[in-house]
């Protein structure tokens, strides 16, 4: 049976002459330190690293968490989840509010590996308690700010009224607390984004402790995004850590300090199909089908769809400072600015995209090619 | 061999109880009503309707099409024009400049079926004419006033120097003139789309003459978008129109006043997994992932992902006026302002976002549900 996360796997041959169409680069040694790096933060602090595969959604990166010792892993969605156990992982945590309309998926699931999902409503519980088979664990999605998602962090009331209904339910195991502080994002600096952590933690420690006093064992704390992870030094305190973008990082991340440019992982190989010096513009095979139509904003405020870097023997260079991917339509990415040599000799060269946000391009793409960086 | 474009199709049994997962609502119905007055319009005036599958993508639908007696297609991709030669199709336009990277997959398609690229440049014709095993139809990209691709229209030596080129290539077969008025979709109203249609014409009409005077055969005329096709009455002039949208419909063509409402064959049905009535908002599965990010502004000027519907017997009814998609990340959905009956009781139940886009969000859908709309 096919996936829809399954993808071709283009062959770097020391060249990209294999690339024909938009295609997903990762630098294997820049994704592999990246890796690295946050797994010394978590063995300092004593804390688990269940990283976030939404990000790259492939069971060969995965091998290279299993290599460095991760054997538990957070998904986005239960086919996702799905994807992953086929491919021999066999503790999951779909951190989703749970899609009661997925219950045989679940019960299917949770009869092969051990799944955790999120709850944050009697009604969810109440389906889950009558019709899984097998146990599952349950986190308590709170929410510590952000607003997405989960109960509010100072509705106890709520909070523990579900508590006590997750404890009655025969296949239901409490697992703990597990907040997502998604308004890192809006950070501007990284001490902003250590404040918004500091303070979804101390929330959630008091929860844990009245948890802990009213219905017994003490709940497990889940939290930490690749901006918190990657800005704070120690976790202590929490058991379990879920960043996912960090494995490639992105532009997004790199504009709020919480990476370098070095430490990208991640880029679009755009074929170039027209060339347009007179405007100063570069058409690319390469569009919102392929990098989404996430969409930040350049120096001067107008829109940027990603930037634009030439590529190397060994991967990308710099990104050109005065070029921008400006325009996207379904299948055209349209490069504006100051390209160097301009001329319809680009014409079926390659350049690559550095994306606004590596989950959605890694999502969209259906080729990657793997190469090894400069070390 | 699998495709990327292939979807999973769920069946609808007098009912949406097989809807677990965000998946694409297709009224048949009103689809095939789309399909018919567009053949009506075409046949009236006397134009080849060369529909672009770009909009639905999919095998299934573009039966719809053969049986009413369609049997030319565009498309926006060498991969999708692959998918639809493997499902018998067998004269097919790539509406996007040609990709010289994807040469052995030009060969394989031209040996199999009727081909037409688009060329725009010396190089890629130069590069087509060296590698070429096969004869396949030319198009010439002309820009008419978008700016995204094409040889400006006013830029008669250039367009010239091309067509020669193209006469003089064994393998190449010189088609015509084609454009896209892309800058129909800035149109604010239908006066707009038609002072924008007749302008385009005019241009390519002039560069027809001169080029029937300098080449011999006369070339022929390819344009026409959703936006011009569904408003305009007549297509004198036009030898083939390739609108693509119009099957499905969506919220940008309704917004300039392209289709009614009414005519909106395409949704998304998304499972509620979470309710905030405290600050009227409810979560759904469905985001970027699954709806892309393309943002419209609401009345006040705010982001917008998509309007809002709830799921009657036979289809979705009115979308809610007061409601929105506000907010969109990876897999979640926010639904937004006055919603009906809101309560926990809504978990797990269906509701019906119709897209901003109706290209990106069946592109990116995996699963597919028909259904026979209301006659």
């Amino acid at each position: 049976m096919t996936s829809q996360f399954d993808k071709s796997i283009i062959p770097f041959q020391s060249g990209w002459g294999n690339i024909q169409r938009p295609t997903l680069l990762v630098n294997k040694t820049r994704a592999v330190r990246n890796l690295k790096g946050m797994i010394t933060k978590a063995v300092r602090s004593g804390t688990l690293l269940r990283p976030h595969f939404k990000t790259h959604q492939l069971a060969q990166v995965g091998e290279w968490f299993r290599a460095a010792g991760v054997d538990r892993i957070t998904v986005s969605s239960l086919s996702m989840a799905a994807y992953f156990a086929e491919n021999g992982w066999r503790d999951i945590t779909v951190a989703f509010p749970v899609n009661i309309r997925e219950l045989p998926e679940i019960n299917s699931l949770a009869r092969r590996i051990r799944l955790n999902l999120l709850v944050e409503s009697l009604p969810a519980v109440r389906q889950l308690s009558k019709q899984l088979q097998h146990p599952v664990g349950v986190w308590m999605k709170i929410d510590t700010g952000y607003g997405r998602t989960g109960l509010a962090a100072d509705n106890v009331e709520a909070i523990l009224a579900l508590a006590k209904e997750i404890n009655e339910s025969m296949h239901l195991e409490f697992m703990g607390l597990l907040s997502h502080s998604g308004h890192t994002y809006n950070a501007e600096n990284r001490k902003q984004v250590i404040a918004i952590h500091n303070a979804g933690l101390k929330s959630l420690q008091s929860l844990q402790q009245m948890l802990q006093g009213e219905v017994g064992a003490r709940p497990a704390i889940s939290m930490g995004d690749t901006p918190s992870c990657s800005v704070l030094e120690s976790f202590n305190g929490v058991d379990e850590m879920r960043p996912g973008n960090f494995i490639y990082y992105d532009l997004m991340q790199w504009g709020r300090g919480v990476c370098e440019a070095e430490d990208i992982a991640a880029a679009v190989a755009c074929p170039v199909v027209a060339v347009h010096p007179e405007r100063d513009e570069v058409v690319v095979y390469g569009g919102a089908v392929h990098l989404s139509k996430e969409m930040l904003q350049d120096e001067k405020g107008h829109p940027s769809y990603g930037r634009v870097a030439m590529l190397e023997e060994k991967g990308w260079g710099n990104w050109l400072p005065q070029v921008k991917l400006g325009k996207v339509s379904q299948e055209h990415g349209i490069l504006q600015g100051k390209i160097p040599l301009i001329s319809e000799d680009l014409i079926g060269k390659l350049v690559a995209i550095i994306p606004n946000h590596s989950c959605l391009a890694a999502d969209l793409l259906h080729e990657v090619c793997f190469f090894e960086g400069d070390q």
